[in-house]
């Protein structure tokens, strides 16, 4: 269920007071992590996809409601990165500018949206040709915007990506990283360039490939002798089994 | 400032609602991990320390007050590990007991209790030796419990006690770790040991001394030549700029 305007003040008594969810959902495209947000009605600021918590609701239920009910897309589940709460973390000025765009004025909404809130950030990786954005009822736009691109944002929000990214990098030292952002096949510079654009820096090629190679990760297809195929690079796949264990022990630094 | 039992009603007005934080609070000495717990008055149940958070303060800041008020030591910073958001987390039988060994019957610290909470976990490594466990207004006992010895806690804090130790596996693995638990000079056996415990398995002695020294992140000392001490292991100390470098680049999987 989706909300609107008018069905608001109906939910509030049925929601967490002062919790929220704010999710950060990474799609990747054209050598590019791009991040769903959303345009405000009646304004031009952007924020990150959110919504609060049912008091009949698991944390992470809520989070991948949220997702679903913007994307479209469901998953098993999310990377909870990391809870803001700083006092200060929602300028005034942001909600009295979300108040303001509210087409129905009600102090019930009111009151809900100008106490202190702490929000639990999630990350998600999701396919974007698989994504169908899709408004709330508090925007009129809900679209992928290139990372690079990202303008600035209501409250905290440029900083909850900042710490998304964070968590990410940090991801990619123990964990293996991409079955879910790259096509089923893809060539080492593909894969390559993902990491470079998470990591946000140019990585030698061939260091990068022994590194992979040694991980025994992926899977080289033979070329498909056509034409002028053979010039064209190797095609790899994640080895599922193995992908499978690394989730489970890790990659990183590991004293043997 | 510490609650008292009278003071509670007045403090409840003051704080965020459904929003607690519990202390993963580890020390390390004997080549044991503890955990600092508390005992209830009028119950023979443990929890985590833990705690509200004021309207008027920073979550971070809440759990540093929390760390000190229960063990008189002041960090900078404390790990966040975890929210835990599951809507049943606190069993209401738990919650049931919490109430009838409060002395002081009370509707509104009642309702306070009875209400859903949202907990951030957030986790501290600590030197045992410096810290001066202090029980809270509920609790009667508050003492460091060897990390095996730890009994069946309230609500979910026994999962809590797993997620942190996770997080500390999955540290290992892209950050040093040990600085804030061993002593400032220690053996290769003591530095081998201090992993062991906390990945809770045995390591290869001439692997896990390889891996290490290859860090660069050791000084070692020359032994006193003092009687029998030329018989003694060498002992090693962090250097300071490389282990700061690691924590600022990381260990782990380097791609290069």
């Amino acid at each position: 269920m989706d909300l609107t305007m008018s069905s608001i003040e109906d939910h509030i008594q049925n929601w967490q007071p002062g919790l929220s969810i704010d999710c950060v959902i990474m799609g990747y495209a054209n050598h590019e992590l791009h991040v769903l947000l959303l345009k405000w009605k009646n304004s031009d600021r952007w924020s990150l996809p959110g919504g609060f918590i049912e008091k009949e609701e698991d944390l992470d239920d809520a989070a991948l409601r949220i997702l679903s009910e913007r994307t479209g897309v469901t998953l098993p589940t999310l990377h909870q990165f990391h809870t803001f709460g700083g006092r200060q973390r929602r300028d005034p000025d942001d909600v009295l500018e979300v108040l303001s765009s509210l087409e129905l004025k009600n102090p019930v909404v009111e009151n809900w949206l100008m106490q202190r809130f702490v929000s639990v950030g999630y990350l998600s990786l999701i396919n974007m040709n698989t994504s169908h954005p899709k408004a709330d009822f508090l925007s009129d736009r809900c679209e992928w915007i290139l990372l690079r691109d990202v303008p600035e944002l209501i409250f905290d929000h440029n900083e909850m990506i900042e710490k998304a990214l964070e968590f990410l990098r940090i991801r990619l030292r123990y964990l293996p990283v991409g079955r879910s952002l790259l096509p089923q096949k893809f060539t080492m510079k593909d894969l390559q360039r993902l990491y470079e654009t998470i990591l946000n820096k140019s990585l030698d090629r061939a260091n990068f490939q022994k590194s992979f190679l040694k991980l025994n990760v992926l899977v080289r297809h033979e070329k498909q002798m056509l034409g002028g195929a053979h010039k064209a690079p190797f095609l790899y796949s994640f080895d599922k089994v193995r992908y499978d264990e690394y989730m489970k022990r890790g990659l990183g630094f590991t004293l043997s």
